[in-house]
């Protein structure tokens, strides 16, 4: 995972954000799932805890993981805030960047794309809605996920309800940018919903409840597996 | 350490802050010769590594584990920020909130004593000055550290250089809050400047620099907790 | 106005918000009814404008003009910051600090409050609950306002739906400081609920949607000063 | 100045920050002399004064009035925030979005270009470098101008001291967004650096310091007007 251009796709991105269902010993337990799935099925998946599990996540498991933000700053002192060579040490080679929760200035989201790529970190940066995504591309991030924040965590899929938004998106995008790795998430609860976000052109998902939330996490994360070979 | 007020002082945190010296496996370095450091000289010594860091130093010691910051949220959709109960089952008992580098809204500092408390963490939190230390004392954390920045990282020790920093600190916060315990931090370097603190009647030190940065952080952990004897 | 020791209580504040109903030319009816009240009855009323609207306000009427926010900076290069000398120049005797739609880091609180005193500007810091009330009025600001957030903009009157909170911030903050006036706000839509607040031991109120958004904002003010008599 | 699509080039916009020198009366006197300058010249110069004094300064001069900043708000409770509505009856005809000195995250820039476009203010968003340039031209504003913070104020011109910093700002925005007006800024602060901007395919420059500060800013604003005509 040194080479972030070596990602391989479809990639399904799990964001464990701060459910309690994916914090600690459970953080774990839920990454191993993906892994078994990933090495059933040969399709990537990639997890992001919370950063107090990154390193008992990353010992655990051999598929990527990845950081939820990091800060745009060098070591030193910045107390409270996230290093990348911290999450890096501790096993993550990957960063979402500006999630819809954790948004940043524009000036920090291509400080920290740029920190990133110098720390040997793959950059997943956040966007929500097709401009904005492609302003994120035009920053050379090596994955861009568009994700509208009013269908996250609703169970109403982005790829089903707002195929336009995914289609804008890639268009945009790929006028800009041809080799950035483009994910759609929201809203993704259904194999289905994988399937369609793949025929519309994007690379992979980033998904959160749809799993963590959900009955039986390692058969629905196979059946998004499953889904993105279709 | 489930009740904060059985905390002993006189205490000395160290702050890790983002500081390569004490990040990773130099994090669970430098926290074990705090640890050496206590059970030699029986003084409280607690540590606030970075958050990727929290598990693997509270496996690796006995002593106190802060987290150096929590966000004011409850468990679900919160990506990229830092939930009390994730730093909580990873080890840590207590947390800094409001450092000079992470500041917080007025609401949120109140929000998040009260979760530290609800939560079974010991909260200690910073202000810049003698009247921003007594808003703090208006809202009963455990602790309160007065800190002026533009002290922070000289090695010019706040109690030596501004005593009256200190002394009109206690006087205010004293005024508003009998139980709180305070200490003070900016440019604590040497074992004098921490007696000099508990003259002005502070229960104890927040340092960073003066610890980390030290050719021998031992020896020098060692001279503070001596210091706190005399 | 320039003293703002003299600031006569009780004190009904009008806060404009961004109501295009009180914006521009509207700004200055609603400021002239204010006024109108004033003049009738006695009873001291504020408006608090938007700041491009401050300088029309202030030069059609007398009555004291309120900034909504300040920024605790120097002059200089602050683009798109709200500077003390600008508002002051443009006629405002005081502003709000710390709306809960304009919330700021405790220590800018801080250094909002001397700001404002230093260049004679009365300050009125709001809060939202008791506990944060307190740490207001231990950083010695001319007026303290609780605001519970839920209740703003609702028409259910704080004083009248949760008057525990009122007694309890008069409670707390009388504890800590025996000068600053105490106003309470959040729904405040009718005589009866300013009558209640006063008989709480506030000593006004702090109004918006209530008068602003009023089918007859001139006939309801006047109701809010009467009521103050009773 | 209805339609911003007619904004004349080249353009000198003079941001009046929050200089002493350009508060108040003195905005108003620093805008005549920009006026003067128009007149003379036929050069078009926008001023961007403080908000409280965009009113006074609309109402004295023709040239275009810009805001140095609004929020991606609708009317309604948004207490301290700028109102687009606000700005636009004062009489401002465009903004400028995201200064260095008052970054925004980046999905309320592009909330902000589409709601300057909705409400007809010309709309001239800042960036610190080429990459976030070509992000920013991807959102579609009126105006782009790029102005590397490290330069801000110090008198040493990005146009002469980091020529290549325009010229890729250039090649990167006109790659994508080929109508976008560009602009550049920082150090501007002789007739030359304009000149020299010019040359370099932008269409005008944003500066402060420069002429605010300068011991006789009609002068030097005709020195800067005389300089795009080389």
């Amino acid at each position: 995972m040194t080479n972030p251009l070596k990602l391989q796709t479809p990639i399904i991105i799990v964001n464990f954000k701060t459910y309690l269902e994916a914090t600690g010993r459970k953080a774990v337990e839920l990454a191993e799932k993906a892994e078994k799935v990933t090495k059933e099925t040969g399709v990537c998946i990639a997890v992001a805890p919370q950063f107090a599990d990154i390193a008992a996540v990353a010992k655990a498991v051999e598929i990527p993981v990845f950081a939820q933000h990091i800060d745009p700053v060098k070591p030193g002192s910045c107390t409270g805030h996230v290093l990348a060579e911290s999450v890096r040490e501790a096993g993550a080679v990957g960063t979402l960047i500006n999630h819809s929760e954790r948004q940043l200035k524009l000036s920090d989201i291509d400080a920290t794309i740029k920190l990133a790529r110098e720390k040997g970190l793959v950059s997943c940066v956040c966007a929500n809605n097709p401009s904005v995504s492609a302003a994120v591309a035009a920053l050379k991030p090596d994955i861009v996920s568009v994700e509208p924040p009013e269908l996250i965590g609703t169970g109403i899929a982005v790829s089903q309800a707002q195929p336009e938004v995914v289609t804008d998106t890639v268009k945009l995008v790929r006028g800009i940018n041809a080799k950035v790795i483009i994910l759609c998430g929201a809203g993704i609860s259904r194999g289905e919903d994988v399937a369609v976000a793949l025929k519309l052109k994007t690379q992979g998902v980033l998904v959160a409840s749809g799993i963590v939330k959900a009955k039986d996490p390692y058969s629905m994360l196979r059946e998004f597996a499953d889904a993105t070979k279709h």
